[in-house]
């Protein structure tokens, strides 16, 4: 065994299966009828037509048939702030008896109430907290999470998430990304002073929990209630230097250009974009910047203006989901129930929703080389499906028809 | 034991629990902390603070400690169409392609396709079919389930789905109430009569049914689409002679006055109600006709219109939820993404939330005296939840956290 507990040469073939690989080299889903996968030592062999199998790859290989069940990539959840202590229930309270977002977070609650309770976690607390959530998304085929800080909001309590983090990638069959976010929202201790608070995030925060291998990534939140395009472009550029990619929450509650800076840094996405204009889904198209669409949020905090999904879709920016699970504004821990979401609230299609959780998702964290399509080569992240059509995962709410779950071939 | 299975003289009690009562006799919720609760022969002997449990009816019970979870009453789902066969996720696409749910009606696709999977579909098969939604509502706590008829459309058929649903009630430990509803759509052998049809409806399939014990209830669909107030009324004329109590589809997409014409037949409940006036919602309090509120259907075919929740509370309209699980407008199985829904759609309270799946909710079947409140007499039918305060159950989306369930004690 390898050190990430993989047997060397173990080989598994899925026989009679239907695949919607999601291969560019295909159109649409890129499916595959009466299909074979085979995983060899973690990853894809083989993906394609039974009768086109090599027979030295199928000999010696444990065989499983799927009775023509279909077979995606493992979907992936490319943001979310999964890590976190206590939930903000009473705040929903609240919301249901009239107050606005704004003003449960001028009252003292939102994202202030996180970060106490964050910081009060220990890790092992943050960890045991955060494991019910991540098993609710393995339960319907993740194979793949991005995971933010963004409650600690200091160097220890930032490092005491990304931590946690890693651990929950070490505690179940998952493969975990970290983003640092500590432009999130200003601590209490600064007192409003925002510069000064980027000045601890650029020159103490990222360069530390960068040095430690803490974080894959460097996100942050520009908008008016958190830091201006200025602040946040301070931060990409800290990023930049110590070689980490990029990604923002952009133009979620009003048009900051958030989405033009992402894509000037190149980011490997821009995510919300509610307020988004033409000159930022165009900007975003050409640096290759992925839309990460959050029907979660939208609809949680009653959110009326849409992302402007034919304006991506016009420029050619690539589109991807994910839960946004937060204790705020997305308390979301279902993949298949934001597909149905993107569909109904945004008019996205089956085949945008499907594509946004695995090649665009695993596009959105760098890693479409490794997951995100069935196509030899790739880990063998798998989600095997008791359903007839694909189009049943979007059409449904709040049913699993999960059959089985594969995560590096196992 | 009995023929349902129950041991005679069997004892359980449920120690260190929270209980949300749902009593009538208690304020909002009707909760008591460090309480218990003991089950005697499938119906609760006691539900109290453990301080006040008399020593009798523990003495040699079997004793479970809850650690503090929260016990509630099972859930109960008042209006479903859950018994069917195929889906219409080929109908989704269409409409996510721009096409209205009165175009896709209008095409040949809605009702009259799943009309013609269940005549297609044998009772075993339909039993085979509907199992899976069943066990995904079992799943989050429901012991109590209401599953209408109304996909056969002649008396063959119709027939067929209310065996198929008693016996769902055989396959699972779960309440099955079943509604007969004939009058739910035009069968394309009718040819557009639709008071010819309701001739067979009143008088031929529902006194077949009705003699042969297959209906708890008779439900209609009263709009332009389905069918008039007159003709509804005649469909309840038959009801009232065969002894059976009615239920309405209301004014879900135009106010045909529905609510008031079930009030008049001192309906259980009217239901969906998005386009109800005052009027309406005065004569459903005055004649303790429930609303059931649907907001799945609302949400999954994009409707605006919103049913008029401050009307209810303003006239003490009793108020319960409900999936209205159905291929065509809301292929949903869980009732805790419909109390998320109800909240964040119409801005009903956590309490209106929690209450519309338990004590209205009975009420709305006319069960109120037997489940849907914790109280001594009534069945022991208890949801036991990993939760720290019942908002969570209201909060939370795509996420179970159902400990146990129980059913009848047991
Ligand atoms: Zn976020
Ligand atoms: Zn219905």
């Amino acid at each position: 065994m390898d050190r990430q507990g993989r047997v060397q040469g173990r080989k598994t073939v899925w026989r009679n299966a239907r695949l919607a690989t999601m291969s560019p080299q295909l159109a649409g889903l890129g499916i595959i009828e009466n299909a074979a996968v085979v995983a060899k030592d973690g990853r894809i062999a083989f993906a394609g037509p039974q009768a086109e199998l090599p027979s030295d790859l199928s000999a010696g290989a444990e065989c499983i048939d799927c009775e023509g069940r279909w077979i995606t990539p493992g979907l992936i959840d490319c943001h979310t702030h999964l890590v976190h202590a206590g939930d903000r229930a009473n705040e929903f309270e609240m919301r249901l008896a009239g107050a606005s977002y704004e003003e449960v977070a001028r009252a003292g609650g939102g994202i202030v109430s996180s970060v106490k309770a964050l910081r009060e976690a220990s890790e092992d607390e943050l960890v045991r907290q955060s494991l019910p959530r991540l098993d609710a998304l393995l339960a319907e085929g993740v194979t793949t999470i991005e995971l933010k800080s963004g409650y600690g909001l200091d160097l220890e309590n930032e490092a005491k998430s990304l931590r946690a983090a890693r651990r929950l990638g070490d505690e179940r069959p998952v493969t975990v990304r970290t983003s640092f976010l500590g432009a999130h929202a200003l601590p209490p201790e600064a007192n409003g002073d925002k510069d000064g608070y980027i000045d601890r995030v650029v020159r103490e925060m990222l360069p530390s929990i960068a040095a430690e291998g803490l974080a894959d990534a460097v996100d942050g939140f520009c908008e008016g209630l958190a830091f201006s395009p200025d602040q946040i472009a301070r931060v990409f550029d800290a990023a930049k230097a110590a070689g980490l990619p990029v990604k923002l929450h952009a133009d979620q509650l009003s048009n900051l250009h958030g989405a033009a800076l992402a894509a000037r840094y190149g980011a490997l996405s821009a995510d919300h974009l509610e307020y988004t204009d033409e000159a930022g889904a165009q900007a975003m198209a050409s640096a290759g910047t992925v839309a990460v669409i959050l029907p979660g949020a939208f609809y949680f905090i009653r959110e009326t203006k849409k992302p402007p999904v034919d304006l991506f879709r016009r420029h050619g920016t690539k589109m991807a989901l994910a839960t946004d699970n937060n204790p705020g504004t997305s308390p979301l821990t279902s993949l298949l129930l934001t597909m149905n979401m993107a569909a109904t609230l945004f008019g996205m299609t089956v085949e945008e929703c499907l594509l946004g959780l695995t090649r665009e998702a695993a596009r959105a964290l760098g890693l479409l080389g490794e997951t995100g399509t069935l196509e030899a080569g790739k880990w063998a992240d798998l989600a095997i499906w008791d359903i007839e059509r694909p189009a049943e995962l979007v059409y449904r709410m709040g049913f699993n028809p999960l059959y089985s779950r594969v995560w590096r071939g196992q």
